[in-house]
């Protein structure tokens, strides 16, 4: 391992170099005029994983739903490595990026990657996600230049869709899981970000989403206020009163039953929380207000991450602009979702939210009529983190960075997670490269050099570590 | 007073063919592109009223305010007669129209006076307000053909921007209240609508406006409901929270102390809705749906024209397209309106909504800040319906139509109302020609023939009634 790692630090600028020539291709998957670029962006990835020796082939999707001009970005798939004596790991990333423009407010040309002298890489993509993906061929480059072997079998499934839905992944995850996949003992994912920027982390849980709509409608048409406040029931009146019923100031999900669908926290969970690398300044400096529901770290972290939260997020068919109007609208419907956690099973939820949303509106005694209905829903997601693929991580951690990772989960949902999961049924690690204030997805998006090399390190070492773990069930 | 009526009926054609002229004038004050039509309409009226020997002046009112590219239209503004011993009566109307469009739904030709066999005569401007301001011009045609005296002065004033907020209107009275209008003894405003379609109405009462922004922010910008939701206080909770507690679904106002300024129910004024040309059935239709709050036409026109009332009206910030979207939104304000009557005074109100909103936000124990401020105000206007200007006009509807008029208020405002009272000091009334079936501001604009002849009838035995009452202070 340590001669790979020396590799590693030897062939630093070549990997900046790699990173620089994938930044250069904007493959920005939500842009028409962009699609040629993410084709491009495929054939770089797919160009250099052969040269490295690895098996490639880029799957088509077919055309895109709803623009079907264009054709989807392939799926970069690719094995290295057909040992039946070595565990085989399956790796995913993604290759287009977000939109960027210099207009925006870079302060460097986003599609070129600028080091500044504190080693920031700046560069769409850099962090989201060119960078871990990179990181995969940059371990077999390390491997091979070394003449170490590379001690797993790996599989990659790089995606040029993913800032865009992900269109078609889903499916062929689970076609190709008895396919080309088929082999796969573990999934490693490597696209979130480490809590701050300090310690490296191992992400073993994500919250589900359900998000619901309820209309409220009264008259055929909306009415003026003038004439007629006063003497017809608002549709707006009763949705505000039915929303208020959802959630207090405090983050408290106000409809019965939820909370008890809520694993109970374990004396043992409870306690990987003090250890976190996090703060609530943290929090105050990324809300940028210090308007934070609970007093401590702790409280905030499981707030985000292990239970569940109701955000009320606006109602369609109100008056939304800035000025005046005297209007009663006519319908109108509140968007809010629930974020999901252990063990609460969407159907389950779904049908708590319609009753009490149903019975709260009978209270109100109103001749409006209300409906409510689940937009889309998905399940949340926690690995067992003392599965021989979390160990390797860990393992992994300690070599590279000399610390203990921060054993996190995250308040959003990753869907490729699950899919995988689903797909493969075998344990799904989420080792993040990028640090807290890498700024994915915003202006300046940017990659420390530490973060890439030291990041290189950790993917080789991960490789390692899963080699040498014994074989266990999770 | 029957030989100018008989003229009436001679010039049934001729008056139709006044409007047809001025429907063909499509002079809509809200789009740049017909402000010279505007200007030809207000050529038209003038020419017409010099024609009848009327006194005439255009009145610039200069530029128009955050448009300085455009001259507002000009007030016509005449005089017809000038005899101390007369009465004299100031009438107001507007020429200018609201936008239409052919493509909107008109089954006709909008600015093309079409008369169906039903005597429905359609067009942009029929009733609102071109037929009721001809109405003046016809009644003092027909009156020189008869060879009969006028027994009033006239004063008219008719302006071109009434779609538009009348822009620059107020001061303009105001000035000429001493001025050309200095000897108004009381003012007729014909540009509202009868409560049903077959008694007329005479108008007495109009409830004001008080329109609120309530703000709640929190974080400094908008944020992922997955990564925070849960660990920050919503400043989209704490505003449904408190937009909740200011009316309830049977419109109840639930803010202490505004009821007790509403001015008691007189069993006088009680008297005067039983009578009342109304049905449930006539709200059901307008309505479009049978989401009335109370079981009475008496209580349902009192909510609408003596209660007070609150509507919500929407809310701006938070997420308010079709689909769904995971946000927290860093500042939502809330809109409502209170409708107010006597005796409201606008401070009053204010003060205890303001005082109320604060009380109910510190309740919630919330992080985040809220703000809450009055947009705009706009008073109510109630007149003495025994005033000599209301019973000159009962009569005339004795007289045309054969019924005691409907005595009724408006749950909106018409600002010009008010402005009228307060500048020249005298009693407003306020007798419409058209119908509740008129579609004013709406497409397949109409005004019906009757409405339109014995109307002119209605406006010149107003005037001659005006004439015999005594003269006592209302």
């Amino acid at each position: 391992m340590s001669m790979a790692f020396g590799k590693v630090d030897g062939l630093t600028e070549s990997f900046i170099e790699r990173l620089r020539k994938a930044v250069a291709i904007p493959s920005v998957s939500a842009q028409d005029e962009n699609r040629q670029d993410v084709f491009r962006m495929a054939q770089f990835l797919a160009s250099e994983l052969e040269a490295l020796g690895a098996e490639v082939h880029q799957r088509p999707l077919g055309k895109q739903p709803g623009k079907e001009h264009l054709d989807l970005p392939p799926v970069v798939i690719a094995r290295y490595g057909n040992d039946k004596n070595k565990r085989t790991i399956l790796v995913y990333g993604h290759y287009d990026v977000q939109p960027a423009l210099k207009e925006d407010g870079w302060a460097t040309e986003p599609f070129q990657l600028t080091v500044d002298n504190q080693g920031r890489m700046y560069g769409r993509g850099s962090t989201d996600d060119k960078g871990p993906v990179l990181g995969w061929l940059n371990v077999i480059e390390a491997h091979k230049k070394a003449g170490v072997e590379l001690p797993v079998n790996l599989l990659c499934c790089f995606e040029g869709m993913e800032e865009y839905g992900s269109e078609g992944l889903e499916e062929f995850i689970q076609a190709e899981s008895k396919g080309f996949f088929k082999d796969a003992d573990a999934v490693c994912i490597s696209d979130n970000y480490w809590l701050g920027t300090e310690k490296p982390c191992l992400t073993y849980g994500l919250r589900g989403c359900n998000y619901y709509s309820v209309s409220v409608a009264g008259p055929a048409q909306d009415l003026h206020s003038g004439v007629f406040g006063g003497s017809a029931h608002e549709p707006m009146t009763d949705l505000v009163h039915v929303m208020s019923k959802l959630v207090d100031t405090h983050g408290n999900i106000l409809i019965p039953g939820i909370m008890d669908l809520v694993e109970p926290l374990s004396e043992e969970e409870k306690a990987l929380y003090p250890n976190i690398s996090y703060t609530m300044d943290d929090l105050h400096q990324s809300l940028g207000s210090k308007t934070s529901i609970h007093p401590t770290k702790e409280r905030t972290l499981m707030a985000r991450w292990r239970y569940p939260s109701l955000s009320l997020h606006g109602i369609e068919g109100a008056y939304s602009a800035p000025g005046a109007k005297t209007v009663i609208p006519a319908k109108v419907i509140g968007k809010f979702s629930i974020r999901t956690v252990p063990n609460m099973e969407s159907k389950d939820v779904n049908k708590l939210v319609f009753d009490y949303i149903k019975a709260e509106f009978a209270k109100l005694n109103s001749k409006n009529t209300l409906d409510v209905w689940l937009q889309h829903d998905g399940k949340w997601w926690v690995a067992s983190p003392k599965h021989w693929n979390f160990t390797a991580a860990n393992k992994a951690v300690k070599q590279v960075f000399g610390v203990e990772p921060d054993m996190t989960r995250e308040g959003g949902s990753i869907p490729v997670t699950l899919s995988f999961e689903q797909a493969t049924g075998k344990n799904v690690l989420l080792l993040p490269m990028g640090s807290s204030t890498d700024a994915a997805h915003s202006i300046n998006e940017k990659l420390d050099k530490r973060n890439y090399i030291e990041g290189v390190k950790l993917l080789g070492a991960y490789l390692h570590y899963v080699a040498e773990e014994p074989m266990v069930a999770a």
